[in-house]
């Protein structure tokens, strides 16, 4: 497996490889992987990529003012080995200096998707992730790139990033990747305590009671989660193309939730 | 020379074209093609590009309410004949409509370069110039791309934009073309009656003189134009990379001017 810390270098490397016909994969991560992460990786094997490259970078331009950049989980040297362990062809290991040179002045929002939801609640978040997400496509030349379903909306704002910009690639979303309890994985999970793991099972268990039976109300959703203990930040259904809010659940709609459980932040979600 | 009108179409061939190891330019252009315009092509073809590609393509993103978007000059077919003859090897003609679909909601914003100049009169115009040109780098696959130093301010943003976001390619800013008055050539000049036209030399003479004596003050040029019955827009010398006011002329200072001459806003510029 190849290392790369130079933007520079990874690109050209990566343009070599595409002119030699390679099929590039791009896996991008904030690393501290995990097993969706890991997912991730094993269906770009799948897809028969003669290239998978995962990219390890906590972007600081996606973090608000007071969320946790700083104290963001990273282990480097485990990263590597699981990347290795689980056939990707070469990591990607940039800085923030130089992936944000001095005087970084372009930015890309995206304009719809991303004005309800996380979009909400953290201000300038999906500006963040589409710029560093359009510099790894440029910088990886992929053919496709893979993303995890349980960042739904930001799944949805890139694959418009790459219709709307005309990237010349394909969006793969895989399934979300849960713990055996039913917890989906998250590299915030660490920050829970055994207690908090345990109430943070309120999630997606009410998740899917919902899709069992769709006929709830959402009201039963922040209920249950209320109950164990969790903030709700938001619990909302809507259209899985526009994410515009929906009054009923059915065919094409995901239902998501952001809820605090002590002071983590926790998302998932359901496509019915 | 092949024609494109399909955004697709045009990113298959030149993707192709690329992996056969082809050297590709680009040479963006809002058409009614002019000597300027043919210089381009002429830089991209000393350069040895295996693939010339001219877009052609008034963008709406970029035109302010109110500006000429509905009037600028357009004739597809004589831009036809004068690419071949220039030597392009392909153009592309893509329409509003396939160029900004449905619910497009992905825009491009540099932040720092177009806060003053052009981009202070015409809000949101780099916003559109941007997003345009990085959809045309996404859809040629260009090793390069040629622009005229006419528009000094947007080949500054577009060579940050190539920097910030990783475009995997160069940008390459060929001189001004004149005509043989010294007036900048331009599309907008088809608007000029003859009267405007020879009013309208007061801004090359201008920045001419001030050139040959830079210890003049810019307020010299300010008059003259004045003078000429032009409507002064903005005459200001900056750092020619930071674009930034400065008081000096010297190295590695600009002078740039907008001036309405009738209703026909004609910008201009010299480095000193």
């Amino acid at each position: 497996m190849k290392t790369f810390k130079d933007p520079k270098k990874l690109q050209k490397w990566a343009a070599l490889r595409k002119r030699e016909g390679a099929k590039i994969a791009l896996v991008p991560t904030m690393g501290y992987l995990h097993e969706g992460h890991l997912s991730l990786i094993a269906k770009a094997k799948a897809m028969k990529a003669d290239e998978i490259i995962v990219s390890v970078f906590v972007n600081p331009v996606q973090f608000c003012p007071g969320e946790d950049y700083e104290k963001y989980p990273r282990d480097e040297k485990a990263d590597y080995e699981k990347c290795k362990a689980a056939g990707a062809t070469a990591i990607f290991f940039p800085t923030p200096a130089n992936m944000y040179l001095e005087n970084h002045s372009v930015y890309i929002n995206e304009e719809q998707l991303s004005q309800g939801l996380c979009g909400a609640r953290r201000p300038g978040h999906f500006r963040g992730v589409c710029t560093v997400v359009a510099k790894l496509f440029n910088l990886a030349h992929p053919d496709f790139a893979v993303f995890g379903q349980k960042d739904f909306q930001q799944a949805q704002i890139i694959k418009r990033m790459v219709r709307d910009l005309n990237f010349d690639l394909d969006i793969v979303v895989a399934p979300i990747v849960r713990e055996k309890s039913g917890l989906a994985r998250s590299s915030r999970n660490t920050y829970l305590s055994d207690e908090e793991k345990t109430r943070a099972l309120a999630i997606s268990r009410s998740l899917k009671e919902l899709k069992a039976n769709p006929a709830q109300r959402l009201s039963s959703v922040v209920k249950k989660l209320t109950q164990a203990g969790l903030k709700v930040d938001y619990v909302e259904a809507v259209d899985v193309e526009t994410l515009k809010p929906v009054k009923k659940l059915g065919k094409g709609v995901a239902v998501l939730v952001a809820a605090y459980c002590g002071k983590t932040r926790l998302i998932d979600n359901i496509v019915i």
